[in-house]
């Protein structure tokens, strides 16, 4: 069993309330990680993942070995018969190999490059290891999605659940550099296996890959779209169809506390780290109803059932 | 329980008296740190502490996760307000509440920037993790202190104290970079808890915060300070009137054997790393006198009993 | 007891076989490392290395404290005697003792630089910490060897022994980058201590050192090399001779499947990373003759006795 994207859920609700059980003892199945070891791989920066999941993994009596692959280990390449004459000293084939001889479960992180949107759709380094590793694969944010942090939005959502359907809402927001639509789309995928009134708001043109959008409602205008929200989850991502280019920094996109008056109270959730008043004000992020510090905290959780499903297929 | 400074310690005879007992048996606690989890974060580098405190949580059976902030992690903002826009992309306070809810403490390293002094006394990055920390914050080098040093200090001063009451010296010593007066701060502070007979020399201009040396007697004259002395401990520090310039770099206060003669047969003590033939001659370092590898090893002792202190609080 | 090169095996036919027995049953020992802590020093990049010995280690129960000395800590000082007024923090002497103190192994992993042939034999990262250190020092590849690879090298083959005296072949292959010699060294140790056809072929003018060589078979003629072996051990190194430098790049040496026809079946290693294509043919990697992978998983095995012999005799 892997886990590399929210396809990988297969009862998103059994999921969520298997791992609020974790939550409440995080520590009842301290033996089931025994001699195992969790190989986690960072080709980018990390506070949450790179913690959360130590965490998590330590919660499961698991043996934790980090690695940070761009200055610790050697650069890779992933290209099928490559002539391997330039910069690259490792084929990903060997290294998938050779690391799964080492670890139970290979976590990986390595983020878009936002030059090549083909590349980067194909997930070069998550779909080496998917490919070569001959043990379970998680994903710690890949170019395209970041399931890990998406099972946590669900998981916080269900603890602040509403009484009714709930309304949902994905809202674009500016920031200073270009950024990934991974998360975005997570948690677009995530919302299509629950039942809400789902939207998504962003300038016109900012539109993700209709791929996985599917039918989702695009919502253009912001103000409509935050109309009686329950949740509200902001996230900025650079330009998918311009790829990778950042054509509205628009400050009006801004959540703002006028903004939220105009929801049904809603809460505020944020993957974190976020640029404060640029994403989001300061008045909303320290507000009762931003959720965001727990969403952080349910990444221990979300991450603790992935590996404790693994460790438990594994048996 | 949070341990920023010197100030921290209520007792100092009695926390020496406590370090020395988990010395002579330092798994004696092995199970007080089951299950708990320290979080040292590293904005800059680290031997001795790292591996010490390391060490100490180990030894504690705590589990530790090891971050460099600098380059795994984000740019974390610390202004209250800012308009997160330029190139930090994480707010303390994020970060600060996040990494409270995955580890039972959090230690912090980060060192003077050495350019703006108020910024430095403001402790920036270690006020920081205070203000938004939920669980116990511990200090492994500040801006203006470093109180694992001093304890291991007061530790290793008692295992070689005179019958007498001792005359204790802190040497400045000339270095080729400007450095912290962190470590000499704490040093000071920690005197001022003893009953010694103390005296800090140094070249003129070269004065220390007068908020820390406080009533502390200043000897301009090396030698004169050097009489009779018990223990000389030697670091340099760069200008703190002249912020974080070297405006002195007299190889005249190189501490030497023929120095070492003017003493009371004085052990010879630094924090280290040192300078050799810079700071100290090899001479009296490598003589039998030089204590400092005892006292770098009294470094896990230190932080094994702010550890303990910490986990017993929260019991 | 230190295991810095191949020499301080006693008997590579006993080893061998302790080795395999760990192999079957790697959690056997899980007590022996209990509260012991295994410190890892690294100066240069690791994969294999650095998972493989951390994986052994967590194999025997101990602790493992992971530090990439570079970045992490203070730019060392070798040697005897210096004016530390440069760039060097620390020295090689203050650095051992006091991380001797915090852990009771050391390994440490410190590259040729390829400029100073007579530094690099000198092994200067390598042999301070033997000077110094007052726990057993484990070399993680140094400048001139890697033990820990020849014995992985030794238990593979052993693996897969023909029922005659084999024949084994270490052949140079090109690479775009000059690499040092330490690998081939420690093969061509450890094969004089076997009974085997051990013949070494390279360019004429790749020699490598002769007080390594010693005896051993050179063949400048690759095909001739190749003719009847049993094992192909591939691996580059720069010229010992213009030392550091690349003076041939003839693409010709590449391993082929070709070239493996002249053999006797032979099985394919490497230490890897391998420049596929570069230092070998896909054809040849990817063939069922290639040992490579689990070659990588014998370095848990060979690193595991060695900590494992290390303890015990700690006892």
């Amino acid at each position: 069993m892997n886990y590399i994207s929210v396809q990988n859920i297969d009862s998103l609700s059994e999921w969520v309330k298997q791992a609020l059980k974790i939550k409440k003892k995080p520590l009842k199945n301290k033996k089931l990680g025994k001699n195992k070891t969790l190989g986690m791989l960072f080709f980018n920066p990390s506070l949450r993942t790179r913690l959360s999941t130590q965490k998590a993994a330590l919660n499961l009596g698991m043996n934790v070995m980090v690695m940070n692959f761009t200055n610790e280990g050697w650069t890779l390449e992933f290209e099928d018969g490559a002539i391997m004459d330039q910069g690259a000293s490792e084929h990903i084939k060997e290294a998938a190999e050779v690391v799964s001889q080492y670890c139970d479960i290979i976590a990986v992180r390595a983020f878009a490059g936002l030059v090549d949107k083909d590349k980067d759709n194909a997930e070069t380094v998550l779909a080496g290891f998917l490919k070569f590793a001959t043990v379970p694969v998680v994903n710690m944010e890949g170019c395209t999605g970041h399931p890990l942090q998406a099972l946590a939005d669900a998981i916080t959502m269900q603890e602040h659940k509403t009484e009714h359907r709930p309304k949902v809402v994905l809202s674009w927001a500016p920031h200073p550099k270009a950024l990934p639509q991974a998360v975005a789309n997570s948690f677009v995928s995530m919302m299509q296996l629950q039942d809400a009134d789902f939207v998504i708001t962003h300038p016109e043109g900012y539109e993700l890959n209709p791929e996985i959008t599917k039918n989702s409602v695009i919502e253009y205008d912001q103000n409509k779209a935050f109309e009686n929200a329950d949740f509200i989850y902001t996230k900025n991502w650079s330009n998918y169809t311009d790829y990778g280019k950042i054509t509205n920094s628009d400050p009006n996109w801004t959540v703002t506390a006028e903004k939220m008056t105009l929801t049904n109270n809603a809460k505020f959730m944020h993957c974190l780290p976020v640029r404060r008043n640029v994403v989001v004000a300061d008045e909303v992020l320290d507000s009762e109803n931003s959720i965001v510090i727990e969403q952080a905290n349910n990444r221990t959780y979300a991450a603790q059932l992935v590996l404790q499903k693994i460790l438990e297929n594994g048996h």
